[in-house]
């Protein structure tokens, strides 16, 4: 692992190095840091959860239209929604960075202040990574360890039928500006394990539909979703004006929200509703069949396929 | 997390998918492995190394002249090496590509296949990644973590004065082959942990005379390297007589060695020097100035430059 390498000598390098080793913010997370061949946590007396997820420039951002802060801020956000998504504790994290080559010092300072941000608001410290430059874009691969708060990680495979299903807030049109500024929900995940029983989660990325499925796949069983109680987003319905689409569509299918989607039962989702704590909406229920429906509010359903959910 | 993403539907993803399900090597490292949010690791009860590393068409490696499996097996043992620099044990990994568009099923396999050779070796277990496609070249960066056997992790901070300098292996030439084939010094170090009392520990990378450097600017100390027992390598001798430089200049300089770089006490040396099990080679001693000299076969010691290192 070096923090800091490349096939050039113009002494960026050893000026990136300094300004990290003196910049990246430190809670104590780690016994060996930044300059050795590896990093060193501590024991934790838990299981460890990872989660490795990488942005692309062209692909998942376009440098031309954020700010290298927000790329910087998204790449590591994403990965702490997957701990989220898992009710893990996020503490650590390695950064690995493909730089093209006409970034500058400050540019790169910028990305990682976008990084800092989050590291700042859930205390998670950047213990090492790899910076590489070259001709092809920028890539921002990331990788976070978080551990185990309660009794256990949330998967997706833990639904059952029967259970309600919830999310916690509103879905659809994050291209216009949520995609970029979310804020994970770890202190969510965190209040709902601390007090409550939820039984599958996973975190909206693909959008609700394939998301939902993958829980139902995972868990063997179905679902049925009440497009009316759907939270859509303000942002869904502006996007709806132009896109030729539903604002319902873009709730169900656009992704990238970040939310919490989760499933309990029905005891557990009552006191939900009523706890002044949380906000979280019940968005339909799981079945003992294997399909994935959507109902309207004439109660027709309508089976969603796998793969497409256009609407 | 997901394992295999990207912006195309031919069908490829699910395929893969499924294909590296049936196919990493498991084994028993992982509660959660490919397929939720994130992967979970089992209590460990000792600390964590982590490190990272990215290889990248263009930079690292030439698609055009390595194979894929190469490439793969490469990626993967860059990384061990660090764990087993530090002494550590490994145990599990999580690789994240990005993937040219004109790269067919087969040849992502070609990739993992060389990785998994790796991971068999040493039963490290891939848990997860992320795959992309994108229009840019192949990269492939990959986390490794691994568990403390002895007493403590070895850093590059531990030399001390009067300490003995060793390595595991002949030096220079390993763009002849070595680069893409060698066996990261898991083994080796795992034996010096159990029965030797090693200081400071690296792997050579960016060569010989740099890695020492790290390790005197860690452990503030300086170096003396006895060149006539710096052992060097028939591919060092074989490009000598083509590149107008000398096969120790390849050896102190080349990089992408991977053997052990270390520092132990005379005794510990001596001990060692006469070990059956072991084959290491005295390469000098540290001293308590900052320098880092080298000195020729009449005893006459030359300063050896930061940065440059050209002889």
């Amino acid at each position: 692992m070096r923090l800091v390498s490349g096939r050039y000598t113009n002494g960026m390098e050893a000026e990136l190095i300094h300004w990290l080793r003196d910049n990246v913010p430190r809670f104590g997370k780690a016994d060996i840091s930044i300059g050795d061949d590896a990093a060193v946590l501590p024991v934790i007396n838990s299981r460890t959860a990872i989660t490795t997820d990488t942005l692309m420039d062209g692909v998942h951002f376009l440098a031309t239209e954020l700010s290298l802060e927000d790329i910087g801020y998204k790449a590591m956000a994403v990965n702490v929604s997957d701990l989220a998504a898992m009710a893990a504790e996020p503490v650590a994290a390695v950064v690995s960075l493909t730089i093209p080559r006409s970034m500058q010092l400050a540019e790169i300072q910028q990305l990682y202040e976008g990084m800092f941000k989050i590291s700042r608001r859930f205390q998670i410290e950047i213990v090492g990574g790899d910076t590489n430059r070259w001709a092809g874009p920028l890539t921002i691969a990331i990788t976070v360890f978080g551990k185990e708060r309660g009794t256990s990680f949330w998967t997706r495979s833990d639904a059952k039928a029967g259970d309600i299903i919830l999310v916690t807030g509103p879905l659809g049109g994050s291209l216009l500006r949520r995609h970029f500024s979310f804020l994970p929900r770890v202190d969510e995940a965190a209040y709902l394990q601390d007090n409550y029983n939820v039984h599958a989660a996973t975190d909206i990325t693909d959008g609700l539909a394939r998301d939902l499925a993958n829980i139902i796949e995972a868990s063997q069983c179905g679902a049925v979703l009440d497009c009316d109680c759907i939270p859509v987003s303000n942002d869904a319905r502006e996007l709806a004006k132009s896109s030729g689409r539903t604002p319902l569509d873009h709730a169900m299918n656009d992704g990238e929200d970040f939310e919490l989607l989760f499933t309990t039962s029905a005891e557990e989702s009552k006191r939900m509703l009523v706890d002044p704590k949380l906000d979280v909406v019940v968005i339909g229920r799981c079945t003992d069949d294997r399909q994935l429906r959507q109902r309207d509010g004439n109660g027709i359903e309508q089976v969603l396929e796998r793969g497409g959910y256009q609407h």
